[in-house]
Protein backbone atom coordinates (compact mmCIF):
# COMPACT_ATOMS: atom_id res chain seq x y z
CA UNK A 1 0.00 0.00 0.00
CA UNK A 2 1.09 3.19 -0.61
CA UNK A 3 1.62 6.11 2.27
CA UNK A 4 1.71 9.36 0.04
CA UNK A 5 0.49 10.41 -3.31
CA UNK A 6 2.02 9.08 -6.54
CA UNK A 7 4.14 11.49 -7.21
CA UNK A 8 6.13 11.73 -3.81
CA UNK A 9 6.07 8.13 -3.48
CA UNK A 10 7.95 8.10 -7.36
CA UNK A 11 10.46 10.54 -5.81
CA UNK A 12 11.27 8.37 -2.85
CA UNK A 13 11.54 5.49 -5.29
CA UNK A 14 13.88 7.15 -7.13
CA UNK A 15 16.15 8.54 -4.64
CA UNK A 16 16.38 5.63 -2.82
CA UNK A 17 18.24 4.42 -6.18
CA UNK A 18 20.82 6.70 -5.13
CA UNK A 19 24.43 5.32 -3.78
CA UNK A 20 24.40 6.50 -0.14
CA UNK A 21 20.47 6.46 0.02
CA UNK A 22 18.53 3.45 0.97
CA UNK A 23 14.36 3.54 1.38
CA UNK A 24 13.92 4.87 4.82
CA UNK A 25 16.73 7.68 4.07
CA UNK A 26 15.28 8.67 0.87
CA UNK A 27 11.97 8.73 2.44
CA UNK A 28 13.19 11.00 5.07
CA UNK A 29 14.95 13.18 2.36
CA UNK A 30 11.69 13.88 0.39
CA UNK A 31 9.76 14.82 3.72
CA UNK A 32 12.57 17.55 4.42
CA UNK A 33 12.94 18.41 0.65
CA UNK A 34 8.64 19.21 0.77
CA UNK A 35 9.35 20.86 3.97
CA UNK A 36 12.35 23.64 2.85
CA UNK A 37 10.18 23.59 -0.69
CA UNK A 38 11.37 27.18 -1.72
CA UNK A 39 14.92 26.86 -0.22
CA UNK A 40 15.98 23.55 -1.54
CA UNK A 41 13.26 21.55 -3.74
CA UNK A 42 13.22 23.96 -6.08
CA UNK A 43 16.22 24.88 -6.58
CA UNK A 44 16.97 21.42 -6.70
CA UNK A 45 14.72 20.40 -9.18
CA UNK A 46 15.78 23.63 -11.54
CA UNK A 47 19.22 22.66 -11.44
CA UNK A 48 18.64 18.56 -11.73
CA UNK A 49 16.78 20.12 -15.08
CA UNK A 50 19.80 22.19 -16.26
CA UNK A 51 22.36 19.36 -15.68
CA UNK A 52 19.73 16.58 -16.98
CA UNK A 53 20.04 18.69 -20.17
CA UNK A 54 23.74 19.79 -20.09
CA UNK A 55 25.70 17.43 -18.82
CA UNK A 56 27.94 15.40 -21.33
CA UNK A 57 31.00 13.56 -21.54
CA UNK A 58 34.50 15.29 -22.77
CA UNK A 59 34.89 13.32 -26.14
CA UNK A 60 38.48 14.30 -25.83
CA UNK A 61 39.19 12.99 -22.13
CA UNK A 62 35.71 11.35 -20.31
CA UNK A 63 35.49 13.74 -18.23
CA UNK A 64 32.23 15.15 -17.29
CA UNK A 65 30.77 18.80 -18.51
CA UNK A 66 28.83 20.90 -20.09
CA UNK A 67 30.12 21.30 -22.95
CA UNK A 68 31.36 18.77 -26.08
CA UNK A 69 35.54 19.29 -24.61
CA UNK A 70 35.63 19.87 -20.84
CA UNK A 71 36.83 23.12 -19.53
CA UNK A 72 40.57 21.38 -19.34
CA UNK A 73 40.58 20.32 -22.53
CA UNK A 74 39.68 23.61 -23.60
CA UNK A 75 42.24 25.52 -21.68
CA UNK A 76 45.64 26.21 -23.60
CA UNK A 77 47.61 26.82 -19.69
CA UNK A 78 46.61 22.87 -19.36
CA UNK A 79 48.65 21.86 -22.26
CA UNK A 80 51.98 21.16 -20.37
CA UNK A 81 52.67 17.85 -22.17
CA UNK A 82 51.55 16.03 -19.00
CA UNK A 83 48.56 13.72 -18.83
CA UNK A 84 47.31 11.93 -15.63
CA UNK A 85 45.50 9.05 -16.09
CA UNK A 86 42.36 7.91 -13.68
CA UNK A 87 39.53 5.42 -13.31
CA UNK A 88 36.89 8.05 -12.69
CA UNK A 89 35.83 11.62 -12.57
CA UNK A 90 35.85 11.45 -8.94
CA UNK A 91 38.95 10.50 -8.98
CA UNK A 92 39.69 13.76 -11.70
CA UNK A 93 38.20 15.92 -8.90
CA UNK A 94 39.87 14.46 -5.88
CA UNK A 95 43.58 15.70 -7.68
CA UNK A 96 42.00 18.89 -8.75
CA UNK A 97 40.87 19.19 -5.47
CA UNK A 98 44.37 18.80 -4.44
CA UNK A 99 45.62 21.92 -6.90
CA UNK A 100 48.75 20.27 -7.71
CA UNK A 101 48.55 18.91 -10.89
CA UNK A 102 48.59 21.30 -13.79
CA UNK A 103 47.91 19.01 -17.25
CA UNK A 104 44.78 17.35 -18.66
CA UNK A 105 43.15 14.25 -17.68
CA UNK A 106 42.26 11.02 -19.19
CA UNK A 107 39.45 9.22 -17.33
CA UNK A 108 39.43 5.79 -18.56
CA UNK A 109 35.66 5.29 -16.76
CA UNK A 110 36.46 2.25 -14.75
CA UNK A 111 39.16 -0.59 -14.83
CA UNK A 112 40.12 -3.31 -17.05
CA UNK A 113 37.86 -6.68 -16.31
CA UNK A 114 38.07 -9.85 -18.08
CA UNK A 115 34.33 -10.89 -15.94
CA UNK A 116 32.74 -7.96 -16.85
CA UNK A 117 34.00 -8.06 -20.46
CA UNK A 118 35.58 -4.16 -19.91
CA UNK A 119 38.26 -4.15 -22.91
CA UNK A 120 40.62 -1.54 -23.93
CA UNK A 121 38.48 0.29 -26.21
CA UNK A 122 35.70 0.86 -23.28
CA UNK A 123 38.25 2.49 -20.98
CA UNK A 124 39.52 4.96 -23.90
CA UNK A 125 42.71 3.38 -24.29
CA UNK A 126 43.33 4.07 -27.83
CA UNK A 127 42.22 7.26 -27.74
CA UNK A 128 44.71 7.92 -25.41
CA UNK A 129 47.78 6.72 -27.29
CA UNK A 130 46.27 9.19 -30.10
CA UNK A 131 46.16 12.06 -27.67
CA UNK A 132 50.07 10.96 -27.00
CA UNK A 133 51.19 12.45 -30.51
CA UNK A 134 48.18 14.72 -31.03
CA UNK A 135 48.40 16.66 -27.75
CA UNK A 136 52.78 16.37 -28.09
CA UNK A 137 52.57 14.71 -24.52
CA UNK A 138 56.26 13.78 -23.14
CA UNK A 139 54.68 12.30 -19.14
CA UNK A 140 51.83 10.45 -18.81
CA UNK A 141 50.98 9.76 -14.95
CA UNK A 142 49.10 6.59 -14.17
CA UNK A 143 46.92 7.87 -10.89
CA UNK A 144 44.96 4.87 -10.13
CA UNK A 145 43.65 3.14 -7.10
CA UNK A 146 46.09 0.92 -5.44
CA UNK A 147 43.67 -1.78 -6.00
CA UNK A 148 44.52 -5.47 -7.77
CA UNK A 149 42.20 -4.59 -11.13
CA UNK A 150 43.41 -0.34 -10.56
CA UNK A 151 47.28 -1.98 -11.00
CA UNK A 152 46.71 -4.46 -13.74
CA UNK A 153 44.93 -1.84 -15.92
CA UNK A 154 48.11 0.54 -14.98
CA UNK A 155 50.17 -2.21 -16.26
CA UNK A 156 48.27 -2.90 -19.63
CA UNK A 157 48.54 1.00 -20.38
CA UNK A 158 52.17 1.20 -19.82
CA UNK A 159 52.64 -1.94 -22.27
CA UNK A 160 50.71 0.43 -24.72
CA UNK A 161 52.61 3.31 -24.13
CA UNK A 162 56.14 1.80 -24.04
CA UNK A 163 56.95 2.23 -27.68
CA UNK A 164 56.17 5.44 -27.70
CA UNK A 165 59.19 6.40 -25.92
CA UNK A 166 57.42 8.76 -23.07
CA UNK A 167 57.79 9.00 -19.35
CA UNK A 168 55.53 6.47 -17.70
CA UNK A 169 54.98 7.14 -13.97
CA UNK A 170 52.45 6.36 -11.44
CA UNK A 171 51.80 7.68 -7.98
CA UNK A 172 53.80 6.81 -5.49
CA UNK A 173 52.92 4.83 -2.53
CA UNK A 174 53.75 5.20 1.38
CA UNK A 175 52.33 6.65 4.21
CA UNK A 176 49.17 9.12 4.25
CA UNK A 177 49.99 12.17 5.37
CA UNK A 178 48.63 12.05 8.96
CA UNK A 179 49.24 8.59 9.10
CA UNK A 180 49.92 5.96 11.94
CA UNK A 181 52.12 3.37 11.21
CA UNK A 182 50.01 1.44 13.69
CA UNK A 183 46.58 1.70 11.71
CA UNK A 184 48.68 0.94 8.25
CA UNK A 185 48.21 -2.26 5.95
CA UNK A 186 51.60 -4.02 5.80
CA UNK A 187 51.46 -3.50 2.56
CA UNK A 188 51.57 0.04 2.56
CA UNK A 189 54.55 -0.57 4.89
CA UNK A 190 56.76 -2.50 2.68
CA UNK A 191 56.02 -0.35 0.11
CA UNK A 192 56.98 2.87 1.79
CA UNK A 193 60.05 1.47 3.75
CA UNK A 194 60.88 0.10 -0.09
CA UNK A 195 60.68 3.26 -1.56
CA UNK A 196 62.28 5.26 1.23
CA UNK A 197 64.37 8.71 0.72
CA UNK A 198 67.30 9.84 1.88
CA UNK A 199 66.61 12.65 4.53
CA UNK B 1 38.81 26.30 -6.37
CA UNK B 2 36.12 24.62 -8.55
CA UNK B 3 36.27 20.87 -10.09
CA UNK B 4 33.22 20.53 -12.47
CA UNK B 5 31.10 23.55 -13.95
CA UNK B 6 29.03 25.31 -12.11
CA UNK B 7 25.67 23.78 -12.73
CA UNK B 8 27.35 20.22 -11.57
CA UNK B 9 29.08 22.25 -8.43
CA UNK B 10 25.64 23.83 -8.14
CA UNK B 11 23.08 20.98 -7.71
CA UNK B 12 26.48 18.63 -5.58
CA UNK B 13 25.77 21.85 -3.24
CA UNK B 14 22.39 21.46 -3.15
CA UNK B 15 22.41 17.39 -3.00
CA UNK B 16 24.44 17.87 0.07
CA UNK B 17 21.68 19.76 2.16
CA UNK B 18 19.92 16.78 2.43
CA UNK B 19 19.77 14.33 5.19
CA UNK B 20 22.12 11.73 5.06
CA UNK B 21 23.72 13.17 2.97
CA UNK B 22 27.51 14.66 2.70
CA UNK B 23 29.15 16.75 0.55
CA UNK B 24 31.46 13.76 -0.49
CA UNK B 25 28.58 11.17 -0.73
CA UNK B 26 26.68 14.56 -2.68
CA UNK B 27 29.29 14.05 -5.12
CA UNK B 28 29.60 10.53 -5.80
CA UNK B 29 25.31 10.89 -6.18
CA UNK B 30 25.60 13.53 -9.08
CA UNK B 31 28.20 11.51 -10.44
CA UNK B 32 25.65 8.90 -10.33
CA UNK B 33 23.15 10.37 -11.65
CA UNK B 34 24.86 11.75 -14.29
CA UNK B 35 26.22 8.28 -15.44
CA UNK B 36 22.56 7.15 -15.39
CA UNK B 37 21.22 10.32 -17.48
CA UNK B 38 18.40 8.39 -18.96
CA UNK B 39 17.40 6.04 -15.91
CA UNK B 40 17.46 8.35 -13.28
CA UNK B 41 18.54 11.78 -13.51
CA UNK B 42 16.20 12.83 -16.13
CA UNK B 43 13.01 10.65 -14.02
CA UNK B 44 14.01 12.23 -10.76
CA UNK B 45 14.78 15.70 -12.27
CA UNK B 46 10.44 15.22 -13.61
CA UNK B 47 9.24 13.77 -10.56
CA UNK B 48 11.07 16.72 -8.57
CA UNK B 49 9.33 19.22 -10.07
CA UNK B 50 5.99 17.96 -10.22
CA UNK B 51 6.44 17.50 -6.14
CA UNK B 52 7.64 21.15 -6.35
CA UNK B 53 4.68 22.39 -8.31
CA UNK B 54 2.01 19.98 -6.63
CA UNK B 55 3.13 18.88 -2.99
CA UNK B 56 1.54 20.76 -0.38
CA UNK B 57 0.34 20.40 3.17
CA UNK B 58 -3.71 19.24 3.65
CA UNK B 59 -5.49 22.17 5.70
CA UNK B 60 -6.94 19.66 7.79
CA UNK B 61 -4.38 17.43 9.02
CA UNK B 62 -1.27 18.39 8.03
CA UNK B 63 -0.25 15.10 6.15
CA UNK B 64 2.00 15.99 3.32
CA UNK B 65 -0.50 15.67 -0.34
CA UNK B 66 -0.91 16.80 -3.34
CA UNK B 67 -4.93 18.86 -2.90
CA UNK B 68 -6.29 21.35 -0.38
CA UNK B 69 -7.03 17.83 1.35
CA UNK B 70 -5.14 14.90 1.70
CA UNK B 71 -6.21 11.65 0.66
CA UNK B 72 -7.00 10.49 3.83
CA UNK B 73 -9.14 13.40 5.23
CA UNK B 74 -11.01 12.97 1.83
CA UNK B 75 -11.91 9.63 2.15
CA UNK B 76 -15.42 8.90 3.94
CA UNK B 77 -14.01 5.23 5.29
CA UNK B 78 -11.37 6.71 7.51
CA UNK B 79 -14.32 8.57 9.15
CA UNK B 80 -14.68 6.15 12.49
CA UNK B 81 -14.46 8.75 14.72
CA UNK B 82 -10.63 8.33 15.50
CA UNK B 83 -7.83 10.65 15.53
CA UNK B 84 -4.37 9.77 15.47
CA UNK B 85 -1.93 12.64 16.80
CA UNK B 86 1.70 12.03 15.17
CA UNK B 87 4.68 14.45 15.30
CA UNK B 88 5.72 14.41 11.87
CA UNK B 89 4.42 12.95 8.51
CA UNK B 90 7.46 10.41 8.49
CA UNK B 91 5.15 8.86 11.75
CA UNK B 92 2.05 9.17 9.81
CA UNK B 93 3.73 7.32 7.02
CA UNK B 94 5.14 4.74 9.70
CA UNK B 95 1.49 3.90 10.79
CA UNK B 96 0.06 3.73 7.13
CA UNK B 97 2.77 1.32 6.74
CA UNK B 98 1.87 -1.40 10.11
CA UNK B 99 -2.04 -0.73 8.30
CA UNK B 100 -3.90 -1.64 11.60
CA UNK B 101 -5.37 2.26 11.88
CA UNK B 102 -8.39 2.66 9.77
CA UNK B 103 -9.12 6.59 11.39
CA UNK B 104 -7.58 10.03 10.34
CA UNK B 105 -4.60 11.86 11.71
CA UNK B 106 -3.34 15.23 12.91
CA UNK B 107 -0.04 15.73 11.90
CA UNK B 108 1.94 18.38 14.77
CA UNK B 109 4.58 19.22 12.80
CA UNK B 110 7.10 19.48 16.08
CA UNK B 111 6.72 18.96 19.76
CA UNK B 112 6.06 22.04 22.47
CA UNK B 113 9.23 23.51 22.92
CA UNK B 114 10.08 26.55 24.80
CA UNK B 115 13.27 27.24 23.74
CA UNK B 116 12.45 27.40 20.16
CA UNK B 117 9.29 29.03 20.97
CA UNK B 118 7.37 26.37 19.40
CA UNK B 119 3.73 26.62 20.72
CA UNK B 120 0.40 24.79 20.57
CA UNK B 121 -0.42 27.31 17.53
CA UNK B 122 2.09 26.61 15.58
CA UNK B 123 1.59 22.53 16.31
CA UNK B 124 -2.00 23.15 15.12
CA UNK B 125 -3.30 21.74 18.57
CA UNK B 126 -6.32 24.62 18.61
CA UNK B 127 -7.30 23.26 14.98
CA UNK B 128 -7.24 19.85 16.85
CA UNK B 129 -10.19 20.94 19.10
CA UNK B 130 -12.05 22.23 16.55
CA UNK B 131 -11.88 18.70 14.79
CA UNK B 132 -13.45 17.30 17.44
CA UNK B 133 -16.55 18.39 17.10
CA UNK B 134 -16.61 18.98 13.62
CA UNK B 135 -15.63 15.59 12.37
CA UNK B 136 -17.76 14.06 15.66
CA UNK B 137 -14.43 12.52 17.24
CA UNK B 138 -15.02 9.95 20.08
CA UNK B 139 -11.24 8.97 20.76
CA UNK B 140 -8.10 10.58 20.10
CA UNK B 141 -4.75 8.03 20.25
CA UNK B 142 -1.38 10.26 21.02
CA UNK B 143 1.25 8.17 18.88
CA UNK B 144 3.73 10.84 20.05
CA UNK B 145 7.51 9.51 20.03
CA UNK B 146 8.57 8.25 23.81
CA UNK B 147 10.81 11.38 24.29
CA UNK B 148 10.78 13.72 26.87
CA UNK B 149 9.79 16.29 24.18
CA UNK B 150 7.17 13.88 22.93
CA UNK B 151 5.54 12.69 26.19
CA UNK B 152 5.45 16.49 27.37
CA UNK B 153 3.07 17.59 24.18
CA UNK B 154 1.23 14.58 24.61
CA UNK B 155 0.36 15.59 28.40
CA UNK B 156 -0.42 18.99 27.28
CA UNK B 157 -3.01 18.02 24.38
CA UNK B 158 -4.53 15.43 26.50
CA UNK B 159 -5.21 18.68 29.13
CA UNK B 160 -6.22 20.68 26.80
CA UNK B 161 -8.81 17.42 25.39
CA UNK B 162 -10.14 16.51 28.41
CA UNK B 163 -13.17 19.23 28.92
CA UNK B 164 -14.40 17.90 26.18
CA UNK B 165 -15.38 14.46 27.72
CA UNK B 166 -13.85 11.73 24.67
CA UNK B 167 -11.68 9.30 25.06
CA UNK B 168 -7.69 9.99 24.66
CA UNK B 169 -5.27 7.29 24.44
CA UNK B 170 -1.72 6.93 23.54
CA UNK B 171 0.72 4.25 22.75
CA UNK B 172 1.25 1.21 25.04
CA UNK B 173 4.55 1.28 25.91
CA UNK B 174 6.61 -1.85 26.02
CA UNK B 175 8.95 -5.15 24.75
CA UNK B 176 9.37 -4.17 20.53
CA UNK B 177 8.22 -7.81 18.85
CA UNK B 178 11.24 -9.71 18.70
CA UNK B 179 13.44 -7.09 20.99
CA UNK B 180 15.40 -8.89 23.52
CA UNK B 181 15.39 -8.37 27.13
CA UNK B 182 19.12 -7.54 27.43
CA UNK B 183 19.55 -4.65 24.59
CA UNK B 184 16.68 -3.26 26.38
CA UNK B 185 16.68 0.25 28.01
CA UNK B 186 15.52 0.54 32.04
CA UNK B 187 12.91 2.56 31.40
CA UNK B 188 11.29 -0.01 28.51
CA UNK B 189 12.00 -3.10 30.95
CA UNK B 190 10.17 -0.87 34.00
CA UNK B 191 7.00 0.39 31.43
CA UNK B 192 6.93 -3.25 30.33
CA UNK B 193 6.72 -4.71 33.53
CA UNK B 194 4.25 -2.18 35.28
CA UNK B 195 1.77 -3.00 32.49
CA UNK B 196 2.59 -6.61 32.09
CA UNK B 197 -0.42 -8.67 30.89
CA UNK B 198 -2.70 -11.45 32.10
CA UNK B 199 -1.74 -14.19 29.42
Amino acid sequence: MTQAPRDIEDLIELMARLPGLGPRSARRAVLHLIKKRGQLLMPLADTMQNVAVTARECVNCGNVGTSEICEICASAKRANGEICVVEDVADLWAMERASVFRGRYHVLGGTLSALDSIGPEELRIPRLVERISEENISEVILALNATIDGQTTAHYIAEQLEPLGIAVTSLAQGVPVGGELDYLDDGTITAALRARKAL
